[in-house]
């Protein structure tokens, strides 16, 4: 896969969780690269809040990585 | 998306929590920005016992998060 | 919400686990302040074991927290 | 509750792991403390796999638990 | 229980990881140790994705705690 | 099984988070390593958005762990 992540450090808090939403992505993309299957999937299921809510595990996971790795902003 | 995390840090364990469910709440809206989207599949899923334990899950995984920055209120 | 919880720290492991506890109940009640709602969901799926072991998970999760704030009780 | 938890050591990692399965079965009991219900639930379900890999990802989350607060032992 | 661990210290990252798979089994046998029941329970879900995945979330819990009390093999 | 994992150690964050996807795929071979059943089950359930998310949840429990041992690659 291309060149899509140079390091975990970011300027602020919020840009933590935005890397964190990327690397949430990015584990789903790396399961199932193909684009069309990806979304035939989302439409049967990605839109209920059982999806969103998982979807946020994941992202909350990574963001400890992330905060972590940036000392927590202090 | 507008600015609306500053800092990690709280002045007090229960200012932590609450910071931890929106952080969760977050991660929810960035997933799915559409709010009328997000309205309609809460109406299906939102009440039951089922989404809200894993919503608290995933608040449970941010306050160790946000904890860790805040050395716990120590 | 009124004031409920002032410190993480707690005397022994075992109310350490209660406040892991309350921490686990509060981040369903913020999700889901109606009580009335709150009653009826767990009508329909809080007795059953799925609903019991994802209610414990989250209580493993803020035991975590409460664990390393109290430097495990050592 | 009576008491039942007065520390996280233990002399071996198996003993911690076993320790791990206490914190598991009472962070079900507090929540269903009522033995009927909480059989009546394990029939319909706590036969099957699904209940099976749950309840270990709980015994796993507080076994990170007290590992850390054994010193992992070393 | 028989004795069946002694140590989290191994030799390798693989080693860990195999230790790991063992652990989360264990904590199947724990909460279910009739090994009929095992069986039948794994032959209606034990093979699909689901149930893999949840297992592999499993051992990366464990995993966790295994890398850690190695120091990450460095 | 044959040797597959030496070291934890990478070059880059994101080898690092391409090692956490190659031990999330370990850790269902392990618990399933008859490709036949693997791909079957895969079939039914692997395109959908659920399981996709939960495999993205073992790739974030990794990565924790792998950007720990590299330290976060500062």
């Amino acid at each position: 896969m291309e060149n899509w992540l140079n390091s975990l450090q970011t300027d602020t808090p919020q840009e933590g969780f935005e890397l964190a939403i990327k690397l949430a992505r990015m584990g789903v993309k790396y399961t199932q690269p193909d684009m069309e299957v990806l979304k035939a999937g989302r439409e049967e299921y990605g839109e209920n809040a059982e999806f969103l809510i998982n979807a946020s595990q994941v992202v909350a996971t990574h963001y400890q990585t992330v905060a972590e790795a940036n000392h927590y902003w202090k």
